[in-house]
């Protein structure tokens, strides 16, 4: 299939709409397994994803890296006009997400128009392209999964935004937060996403960290606020990340963000966006993370990516390992799925990947692991032992005395007592060779 | 100064009493920083730190690791009957504490005596050496500053005490706990502490991590009610580690502590016990880890060791970078010390350090760098304008629009208001370098 | 199938041999892809792994970690008599490697039975023990791929072996080394291997490293010349792992044992034995290390397992991941395969795994996932275009300039010159993305 | 003292020399350990370190990072014409350096003045700014440590420079690094760096690592041989550094490094220029990659920094760890110092750091860090026993059968009767505490 909508100004020449083909395709710029339509578990794969596509690495990200300066040249990015420049992006980006059959977007406020040092300005720009966007979304059916303020770029958060020790900075990052949540509104954007970036500390030396954590609740609970009052009725989103660019991010990871939301009363309306890389750059694996969230009803939405596990920093890779990718599916499914989000390729393509083609074989690479995963997952679950295995193992609890020990009927005297009069327990394997032996059975 | 208390059973035989000898000593075997009755920010060094000697470490601990047995051999293991070995045990240690100035000893139920797999003959075992302890304090003056359950080397253990999948277990771990409270009852232990070692998972394919949480707090809950229903009034610490000898260990760092102390309605009679190398482990330094628990009120007692930044494994060597230590007294002297704990030497000689004198140097080390490392965070804080420098940073928030942020008395549209009445903010540099040479000057 | 060898003593009781039932099979002892003569890329899949089973882990690990005692309780382990506890073992160990059908077997000395302090009467116990495994490689038709001597365990180790400053323990270590080259050799082990798990150092401080190193190299010359004078033809192998137990291990990764062999003149009998943990814990791919030692003629031989990306010790887990050993495997066979060795599973069943059926479990999805990875590998090289966009990468140094280049004919100036003539280059992307969707296609 | 050589472009302003103030000194803007008169261990200070001020993080680094643009606006980069504003920054970088005390200074190419695309106009450039260099350096006695060529910054080295796999890329790294040898020969500079910072790879899949290194090896033997014929005597350094901005860089470490110089018989002429942060990247302490170096006669240069523990990239923030320097410092003294080279500040402050000022605190620190480690290294090694405990530790090796050993004598069967004649060893503690105390006593 050709360019839908684009018209005149094809920047991704030549590349038509990616489809799929089915695993014995041989065409690099088809599907395997991604079929938008194929119901797994009762639902479409289209809908258990709400697959997005990311602005900022897809259209402004340039490649650049601490050695090095931009290897990503961009056409959209001729035009001296800001808006006019900004439509060319949106023009690109549409393209592209229409090309690669994604039906969500996200972005920051500054990935669709360029934002100066003037806040009313800033403004007017970035409704005036909100606008054009109105009109791409119509005309493609994209819809917006979440949008969020990028206030980590610009030199004024250096230390920090909501978190920055200096009011006046605080402000503007409000004066930027109010901007994109009137955007996201006017986008039927269906969630909102806090990331923040410099929201930590770079020494804990000039740092008071009780009170900036402080000033980041006060800042989440002023925002919800203005958009509750505004007619926002989607999710907000905390996005969890262990550091970097800060030494320290308060934001740690998935257990932390849940104790600051229960500490700071905000565990009605936030909810986690999980990044794969931002996992395991604190330490945990993607399940672990996925599981948390999941335990605390918590689970809102995915940032789609890997890192290197070899390399300490947020390399930001599409996703390609279909093993570590169905154990997460197992969490997605039993949890029954995202609460309101989902899956975003938060994830760029490497510096030297300098064919147009490159991003589309990357989205494809990424659609079809989710996709691969999703259906091993669901075959373990639906022809395998796997669950049972599991419940099994905590039987003990289901009746009698474990069962009154869950009720909270149990003293220690009486616990101390179970165990003089059973004697020593019997040894019982975890099973974990043969649980893993299972999930490489449906991979 | 020549052996004090052991009498004939002289285990440590030709090394005396460590005294203070200053800066200027060439006495391998003596302090240089660490004078018990010096006085820094108006307490003694003794009453700052109350300095504790880890049982398992120095008179359990055999030197073998995962590729090798035993390097360490000690005379006090010699006997067959098990109460009998216990006490030559139990004079080494009130020897070695006695000499090395230690006013505090910390255990596990079975450093002090060998179990078995008879819950009653257990208690009878630890109930006879108990006896013998409060002889030994009372001779020695030394005091015990908390005890704990060892409920993860058993193979009973192996998936977990109060997390076990099994309640029999469970039930197990139970009476362990209920023994060892009664002993630190009996002795007066000053508090109580919870390392759940096996209390996480090896693999999340088996695990239902919920439901083990769950339990884990039931087993809090049921532990706290029996404690304090026998007279304990002191506290009760969890310490937190990320990992091993689990994939995942529940207590991960200080601040999912707190979050799941606050969940779990546990924040009255818990506070948290840091250790330094489960900082790291975490990904995290211990001036954050503790300066998270100050925060909360929950910075209750240190174990004091280090790491190997290069190493990935809980290497428990005696602390020895000073530098580092003067960060994390910085916290100690400004949240006022801790909450009813001290600094347990939760440390071992190397494998290799088989010298009866080599406890002693690790000691002595340990010791003195603490004793150097408050000397200095103290002159930085009465001396330095570090207070100063990141109190002005906050200054902002003291008054004006600032306070009523804090207040909360502002809405998104009036931070935004204020960002554009005031136009782009001035830079203001976080002075990192500078306070890191503070730092550097009085260390 | 029944039990083959073992007549009266079936330690595996109820597990009969392991064969395969392939993809559909639901049999959870059954293998789904390694068929023994199943045909690929020219070999059978026996001929191309030459699979050993590691007699350590399988028949003398207990379980045991940091910190906890042995959970894995041996009914070969109960009888007094040493030679006939180790023959029992040995019973085991043919049972199971011949129901799993592991074409080879690996050990160090010890492992096969007990040694005390006294060098002649461990030599003896070697001896009686080798005489009982000839019978068994007779009558099972099992064969040793490689021994090796444990020169970590010992607490006389404890400062190194070869390495060791003092020259007694030194001359300890060369005595067992002598013992296990004689028992090679009547084994017919086609290899032999150094694994220096004490060969570096717990402390520069207290540490010569050149002179320990010269050390190291005497010890690998004399031995080596000890064996070729008594008639052993096959390679010796050097097992590189960066740290653990040591703080340091001098053989610490590929890179560094081969700059080691050059230095020290071994490069002619030395070939490397490569661990996927221990390439991890060196901060690289197992790919890489792979690659190295191809590039330099050295990939003698692998130890099969898996690390933890979040844990940083050598967790020694059977390998599972089929994705990142088909990369493995592309390396594998584009080297022509193995220099002498094979693939032995160095690698351990968690401390939870109790059931004697979760050794098969184990070893099942270890070998499964070898076969799948290979499978894979050869169809990527066989029907891809992964090759020749690599080799098409490289066109511009195969004639012209680039080939005048890489024959060392040109200068700098004449490459500045080449450089002002040609202008610009053209950009030419990586397609990294791409080439990781090939490899995908095919696992 | 005042401004002293930049007579009305006062860059600095404010600023004046920084000198010696002492241990009791409260100047914030004053030395306390560094005199560079001050003699240890027969030398000046200013001799044994040598220190040099970089260019790149001083004078161009903006304080940008992946997550944000330039916080660092400097005055000297305001003017258009290229040379004039190469000019200016040439002026502010002599009037710090020459404030600060830096007897050298260092720089890529591109640091001195922009490039552009056309080789023949960037060596003209260059030209005329090592004309203004020539006159700085003779008007201020500042004089060059090292020069390099970027090869890593511009987008067509994306793929990596000599080896990159287009010959067209590595004839214009070739063009660059002649060009950059002839400023270094005309500027007497001391020494000449390659840093391969794109010498790796960024996925295996793509790479033929073998061809590379050989390419890579190609290179360095053209550059060294265009040197030696125009007149250059110094020293060749290669920089280790294990990844970032690749996955994988070739130079690994100094291990890897010797290997390679070994393997392609550039030992002659080239040195290791060894770097704190890309140490501990790579796994090791700065000790360990010292000492190798040194052992191998390859000790050349150091980069001065250090990289954050709980922080997995290059973060290069200035030396203020007097602790782990000392040990650095053992090494530096008992390797009788550097071949060549010196101690170059690769370093650079926060990016919050925006106050003029925050440059000189952070080289004060720097400086004053080495110059109290030196002297406290110094100390340890006149004073402490130190030397005679390692010594010590290999005496059994210094006569008798030990001495044998280390000339080749013994056999492995001598070695056995040794361990036979001699019965078990003694256990000889490693007394590492003992040490580590001893280090401590002095720092």
């Amino acid at each position: 299939m050709g360019n839908v909508i684009t018209g005149e100004k094809e920047f991704f020449k030549g590349i038509g709409q990616i489809q799929f083909e089915g695993l014995e395709s041989d065409n690099p710029l088809a599907f395997r397994w991604y079929d938008e339509n194929r119901v797994v578990a009762g639902k479409t794969l289209k809908d258990h994803f709400k697959f997005a596509c990311s602005y900022w690495h897809s259209f402004n990200g340039t490649g650049a890296d601490p050695f090095g300066g931009a290897s990503h040249i961009f056409p959209w990015d001729e035009k001296t006009d800001v808006i006019e420049r900004a439509k060319d992006k949106m023009d690109a980006a549409f393209e592209f997400i229409t090309k690669m059959n994604l039906p969500y977007y996200c972005f920051h406020d500054v990935d669709l128009v360029d934002y100066g040092n003037d806040v009313v300005e800033n403004e007017r720009r970035l409704a005036a392209i909100v606008e054009y966007a109105k009109e791409k979304q119509a005309e493609s059916g994209v819809k917006l999964l979440w949008a969020t303020a990028n206030l980590f770029s610009h030199r004024r958060y250096m230390n920090g935004a909501s978190t920055n020790p200096d009011f006046h900075v605080l402000a503007h990052g409000a004066a930027q937060v109010k901007a994109a949540l009137d955007a996201t509104i006017a986008l039927k954007g269906e969630n909102y996403v806090f990331w923040g970036g410099r929201e930590g500390y770079m020494s804990l030396l000039n740092t008071n960290m009780k009170r900036e954590q402080e000033h980041l609740a006060g800042f989440l609970h002023a925002a919800k606020d203005y958009a509750r009052a505004n007619g926002f009725t989607g999710n907000f989103f905390i996005e969890p990340k262990p550091c970097e660019p800060t030494k320290h991010q308060y934001d740690y990871d998935a257990a932390t963000v849940l104790g600051f939301l229960q500490k700071y009363d905000l565990l009605g309306d936030f909810k986690i966006n999980l990044e794969v890389n931002h996992a395991t750059l604190a330490g945990h694996t993607m399940q672990h993370e996925m599981q948390v969230a999941a335990d605390a009803g918590l689970l809102g939405s995915l940032d789609a990516n890997r890192g290197d596990y070899q390399n300490g920093w947020d390399t930001d890779q599409f996703p390609n390992n279909a093993g570590e990718l169905t154990e997460c599916m197992l969490v997605f499914l039993e949890a029954g799925g995202l609460k309101g989000g989902g899956v975003n390729f938060d994830a760029k393509i490497r510096r030297n990947s300098t064919d147009r083609a490159d991003l589309f074989y990357a989205h494809i690479g990424g659609m079809d692991t989710f996709a691969h995963a999703l259906i091993a997952a669901d075959a373990i679950l639906q022809k395998s032992d796997y669950k049972k295995v599991r419940e099994d193992r905590y039987a003990s609890f289901d009746s009698g005395k474990g069962k009154a020990y869950e009720e909270g009927k149990l003293t220690l005297q009486d616990l101390r007592d179970y165990a003089v009069e059973n004697g020593e327990p019997a040894t019982i394997s975890g099973k974990q060779e043969y649980m893993e032996n299972v999930i490489n059975r449906y991979v």
